[in-house]
């Protein structure tokens, strides 16, 4: 199933060491080894997949029902106040292991991390022409 | 089931407007008004929940699917190179509205959004011991 070209399948297949955290059919947890906060989790999809639309329904739901588990336990076990559960797809995302993954980032008042949110104003018009765009790709 | 004091109930409801894109059993999708990118897509559960980590296995199960299905279509939509899918929880991570909802954000190349990743490194043994806090929770 793992390709050995990809980081994750061979963590996945036991070939490279992790701090692991959960298991379950879907998913494996384990610490990320360069964390924004402590506490920062990697809840990662067992087969080999790039993003998250290349998904498997029964894969996406094994994931969702293990993200809310992990996130919890996380956000209990680290006193934090909160969580950004964040899963990057695409190099222009951010992503740079090519096999999905959520981050599940552990966040306290006034930490000061991602403090940018730069959010615009559509046009009159545009909102509903590119709902009716995305609606047709479903 | 929903509740009157939050507007995403009320948008489920019918009870306030929105661009809607998608909807489902589980969840109903529709564009933020206040975007990050164009296309930027809002996936909120269909009960009233607050955090990701409140949810019960099937809410999110059925999140989880719609997640990949509707990221897909945004970015296939909006001819973006890739997306951040997104769901903050508490204050301290960035929640505006206190019910679950998951920001779908096309990218691309180079668009200069969330440039900050501010990454450190734990202390020997700091790791093991988190996950096993962690661990402890789950």
């Amino acid at each position: 199933m793992g390709r050995d070209d990809c980081i994750f399948c061979r963590i996945i297949a036991g070939q490279i060491p992790c701090t692991k955290v959960y298991e379950d059919d879907a998913v494996l947890a384990f610490l990320d080894i360069g964390p924004i906060s402590p506490g920062h989790t990697l809840v990662v999809v067992k087969p080999h997949v790039r993003h998250l639309y290349d998904g498997d329904s029964d894969v996406l739901e094994g994931l969702g029902s293990a993200l809310g588990r992990v996130a919890g336990a996380v956000v209990e076990a680290t006193g934090a106040d909160g969580c950004n559960v964040l899963c990057n797809n695409g190099r222009a995302a951010g992503q740079l292991v090519d096999h999905v993954h959520f981050h599940v980032i552990p966040r306290r008042q006034d930490d000061g991390l991602f403090p940018h949110w730069p959010k615009f104003e559509y046009e009159p018009g545009q909102a509903e022409a590119i709902a009716q765009s995305i609606r047709e790709k479903l």
